[in-house]
């Protein structure tokens, strides 16, 4: 295939769309998966990424974003950044520098201000009240409400392969927590040579295994896209019921540098795939008996 | 072996005396660890670690810790936090939360205080001097300064693995920088069935290869620890090398569950070992044409 992608959750297709067009009209794979995180970000209706994801438990929405070029490997981080428009450009952006690529809080948003980032206040009305509700609620921490990361995977004409994250992270988290999507090997990794993989799910149990550089190490290894999201998952997924008796929510999309692509996931999770030779389509991937079955979701409503 | 110890550089030598000595007396691999690296975090003299450790490019010093239990795989983890003694023991502490495992920056202090944990203002003179020379002198980046993390691995005669690091993080780094050593996967990595790695150099590298869990990610593929630690170190070095020209310094350390341990490095590298079988001993670790080669640095002046 000369150009595909792969991306999270129902919510990834308005920016897979975006995503698409780049990649058709060749551009490139670190541009398309940038700019279909960025069409997310900017959606109010999704509660768990950007502009009106939820707040932590304090009230405040602070986002995390990731980056990594295939080419290089050179990857960006933001973590726990409050007041700006795009986290996975700031961490595009931090991608490029030689050191110093990974940037927190305070620090974060100085880089963001400094290098003229949009700064925005990305509580909306509507997250609010969602986050009054479940504060009277008192509600339990629920291992997969409101952390639905959206990962894009983009493979260009080049052969260019690049990953992008953003989410506002946990449900209900602490101030300051760094789940996995800010992590490059865990939350996102992608090597122009093998392919890519992110994470979305309880981003403490996908830290346990470094899903996302597992994947693609296993695809060095010579398995396929679909062979290597599940070998990850389930290992992982095995070693955590056997040590802890469980495994929390997570879901694994893999793009191989061929174009082709996997998902393995332990919950039910929808995702998007295109390429030159596949129209765009959400496909639904669910856990059987520890195995992945997928499955067209409905035809892509764009 | 009943028990193991493996630790970085010449500096681990005095806190890997209390880990010996706590292993020996049935003590837990996990309080082995975390005293270990705590001894560390207090010594003044040591430029990259705790008190003492250099300031950031504005003059802060900010630490960041991680600790894993390899026999749960819980991690814990703070990143950029100022004003506590011991990053190592929030770390630890935050191993044992269902979630929220890994806390930045005023959400890690506030976590600290709430706990708490010692403060202590861990800039002292003698670093402040180092930076002020260092600030007029505007010495540029040297992927090799200051940046020199504090690990222990170790093993208890139970079975139990788990790993413990602290550092200060990269020489004249930006505010909210976060390296590897938080980063579980990437800074340390232990599982009991298989064992365990951390790693030191220049963070933004061994990101990019998930380097402590590559390593142990070999180990449960069948290899030793030293096959393990070369084969990921070097798998990383050439790819880098490859893609972009150059690798920056990366100094791995490995140990198997069965005590046994495994060096790798592409610069010269002190490192410290101990077991029921192998008196406490430094060794110093050089690369000779990509290959690690290891022979014993000293006696154990302890």
């Amino acid at each position: 295939m000369s150009w595909a992608l792969i991306a999270t959750w129902q919510m990834a297709l308005k920016g897979a769309a975006v995503s698409k067009e780049i990649l058709e009209s060749h551009g490139s794979a670190a541009d398309a998966a940038i700019e279909g995180v960025s069409v997310i970000e900017d959606e109010p209706s999704f509660h768990s990424v950007g502009y009106g994801g939820r707040p932590d438990r304090e009230g405040h929405v602070t986002l995390d974003g990731g980056f990594m070029d295939g080419d290089t490997l050179h990857f960006g981080a933001v973590a726990s950044v409050e007041g700006f428009r795009s986290p996975v450009r700031i961490a595009a952006s931090l991608a490029r520098r030689e050191a110093n690529n990974f940037l927190c809080a305070e620090g974060a948003e100085r880089y963001a201000l400094e290098h003229g980032f949009e700064q925005r206040d990305n509580l909306t009305e509507e997250a609010l009240e969602i986050y009054r509700k479940e504060v009277d609620q008192r509600k339990k921490l629920s291992a997969y409400d409101g952390h639905d990361t959206v990962c894009f995977l983009t493979k260009d004409e080049k052969g260019s392969v690049c990953a992008a994250v953003s989410t506002s992270g946990l449900f209900m988290k602490d101030p300051g927590r760094i789940g996995d999507s800010p992590l490059c090997g865990s939350g996102y990794y992608a090597d122009s040579e093998i392919g890519a993989a992110a994470a979305t799910g309880l981003g403490e149990e996908i830290i346990k295994g470094s899903l996302s550089f597992a994947a693609v190490a296993y695809m060095e290894a010579g398995m396929d896209a679909q062979s290597a999201a599940e070998k990850a998952l389930r290992s992982l997924e095995a070693k955590l019921i056997a040590k802890n008796g469980k495994a929390e929510a997570m879901s694994l999309i893999v793009l191989n540098k061929d174009g082709s692509c996997g998902v393995s996931t332990n919950v039910d999770f929808p995702f998007v795939y295109a390429s030159d030779q596949n129209d765009q389509m959400l496909y639904l991937a669910r856990s059987v008996d520890h195995k992945t079955v997928i499955s067209p979701y409905e035809k892509d409503p764009a």
